[in-house]
């Protein structure tokens, strides 16, 4: 599908904007990436594409144009979650979401448990000093509804959209810890990641965050030397 | 659609479940309600039916059951907006969400404006004693939204899932602010609802406003005289 203009506003060091990108690649789309430099964005980013000035946003349909100089004629689409939920729309046979309700519904339940539990954990964990057991916690609340889901990812062989919205941030932990590299004492981040990786408590999490980091989707959409960069410069 | 058994767990006096049951009345579905008393919620609740305890939760399918003896075959769902998907998907003629990935999107990021800025203004300012400005600003946001989709609702002539997640906040607005009912100076109710209702620059807003209220579905599902004695046990 999809001769229609799509252009992601993107960076690469966002993950809700890998999020979109997981998406997008899963649903063999045909898109156009702009990079934002969200250190110094574009003065026509936040008036001509997203009012909220953040990425991802996608710009769907209008004219041929340069993404930098984007057409009024075009529908401006925001939010991570309403992206993946547009991109499943117009893919309907990417796997990206069933077309059964109950499995669509159980989807969007595993989306909201990682959104309200998991993504709190990670923030308070890796950047705002809170103790370890806070994302320990949170993880075995997203294991219980893997147990019940994954095989190896959410949406069995292929991934869907609660895959795409987990995704960048199971990448994020992962490398963070064994990289060293958070808002914690120096030293800290190899023995948490232990506790996360290496603890029995978690090993079927473990095991569907080795598949999810294993997909190419996900690889190929995590630059290690970007983001290795972002993060040292929000380090304390 | 669906001789399949719905059983919809609900509070009267809950806006978050008030939005499930305008939704099941706009597709017109089979369900049954049971009404959890929240100040003493049945022991099996948690357990059978919703692990976070809250309303609104519905199950779905198995054997006809008594709806205070949940059984384990049938399906359980929770969370407002994951439940207003569900029930858009069970009746795709409803009108609950349109069939164009594009207007789906656009519905959804009406949702994300208002849980983002309506819903943390509206308890801001009727229970924690923010200035009214904080309401007034996020309805101007969600203002711009409605001027672009609605007439005279955000789905056209029928309810759409954004219309049906609205709704009951602004219906609570509306009866607690004109009853004096929140935490705010007595005697100001009336004034911050001449404020929202009669102030001209929200005049797009106050008419959506004014033909949601009507809406039979929203008109039903808001019981005064329970929610009075609820809110003024709220009060401090």
């Amino acid at each position: 599908m999809s001769e229609i203009l799509t252009i992601l506003y993107s960076s690469e060091i966002c993950p809700f904007a890998q999020r979109i990108v997981i998406a997008l690649e899963e649903g063999k789309a045909d898109y156009t990436t702009y990079e934002i430099d969200l250190d110094s964005k574009p003065e026509w980013y936040a008036p001509k594409v997203n009012p909220t000035g953040k990425v991802p946003a996608i710009t769907y349909g209008g004219p041929k144009v340069d993404p930098a100089e984007p057409s009024p004629d075009s529908i401006k689409l925001y939010e991570s979650l309403v992206l993946l939920e547009f991109i499943a729309d117009l893919y309907p046979n990417s796997g990206l979401l069933s077309d059964d309700p109950v499995k669509r519904a159980q989807t969007r339940l595993v989306i909201d448990v990682f959104s309200t539990k998991v993504l709190p954990a990670y923030m308070g964990v890796l950047w705002k000093g809170e103790p370890p057991e806070t994302l320990h916690n949170a993880l075995l609340v997203l294991q219980e509804q893997v147990a019940l889901y994954a095989s190896p990812y959410l949406g069995g062989e292929k991934l869907n959209i609660a895959d795409a919205a987990i995704a960048p941030f199971i990448a994020r932990i992962d490398f963070q810890l064994q990289n060293d590299v958070g808002n914690f004492k120096e030293g800290q981040g190899p023995r948490i990641h232990d506790y996360i990786f290496k603890n029995e408590a978690l090993s079927i999490f473990q095991k569907y965050a080795h598949a999810l980091l294993g997909r190419e989707s996900v690889k190929g959409s995590f630059p290690q030397v970007s983001i290795t960069a972002s993060l040292l410069s929000m380090q304390p």
